[in-house]
């Protein structure tokens, strides 16, 4: 069985659980708080150097990091990644768009609002992070003007999951999404699709 | 033929013709000054909404962003993609590693000490960036200790390309490579690889 070492409400670590249940593959959860520090424990670097959640241990217990690199290992050979050789470097452009241009600023200015509860100190990069996250949705509106999903036309797969993750939280860190409608009709979308769940599962 | 955007001191860019020179596949470099607002005029936009470089145009005339998403669609099929699944989500590992933990605080401090010539502007944050980037050599070096490329064993491939890309020039961002032997003796190996070109070339 996989082991998902995560804290469940990070948005890197919901992904993973969200494509998991929609493959149907079993696994067990093991919560690691890292506003308590058991993401740097010794136990836990031997599995991820980089001390980061979520860490995947396979079956076969060889460890695996990078909630996006998850999505692909997971994804190979099913319904949610494409066939098609120009859609997948699609799928991997919106998936590290995610995790250059907009994880960083719409996810990191969530934890510090909303989860460790350290908007004061950390207020100048809130404001810097913001226009930048903005603009990260701005692009993501105007593909989604033209595309029902991510990787083109009407395929539903990994890098709408990845996206997914932290945008239909954005509020959470002071993201309106009123003006981005395009978005909120393909969250709704994304919400309508089989064996979908939500992040508090 | 292939077109790429680029600016020629970006090591986003360098990595895209890296393994184009070492495919030897036949591309045009199409000169792209993100420092004078080249990245951002509407032509430009039409092909990339992000409005970053490196931008590769396809034979067919399809552009793809996201520098590790090229690494990855023209490595497709060849020596430098492991066949092997797991191997595969190592590489992937790596390459959102860079992306994530390497390249803002590495790349982005050689920026602006050594490109745009606005550090003391950006004092505050590039030594926030520091302490970041130090922790991402430290888990580069750590791994490298027991490995002689990051896909694992003796298998050199994107993932080292990727990583090379800002970690050879990481000293034009202040960063003393000198205590990271295990790094310093992996560079001398990707250097001595078959068709290895400079970043000034």
């Amino acid at each position: 069985m996989y082991s998902l070492y995560e804290m469940a409400d990070s948005g890197n670590c919901y992904k993973v659980r969200l494509l998991m249940n929609q493959l149907d593959i079993d696994y067990e959860r093991i919560a690691t708080d890292i506003l308590q520090g058991e993401s740097r424990t010794d136990e836990f670097l031997a599995l991820n150097p980089n001390g980061k959640v979520p860490l995947l241990v396979l079956p076969n217990g060889k460890p695996l990091a990078e909630s996006n690199a998850m999505l692909c290992f997971l994804g190979l050979g099913s319904p949610f990644i494409p066939d098609d050789g120009y859609q997948q470097a699609l799928m991997l452009q919106w998936l590290f768009f995610e995790q250059y241009s907009h994880e960083p600023f719409i996810a990191t200015n969530r934890f510090w609002i909303h989860l460790a509860g350290t908007a004061d100190q950390h207020a100048t990069q809130i404001a810097a992070n913001h226009g930048k996250g903005m603009a990260a949705l701005k692009v993501m509106n105007q593909h989604l003007k033209n595309n029902q999903y991510f990787t083109g036309g009407d395929f539903y797969g990994i890098a709408d999951i990845a996206l997914y993750a932290y945008t239909h939280v954005a509020h959470q860190g002071n993201y309106d999404l009123s003006g981005f409608t395009a978005i909120e009709d393909w969250l709704a979308r994304v919400e309508g699709q089989p064996r979908h769940i939500p992040i508090t599962a």
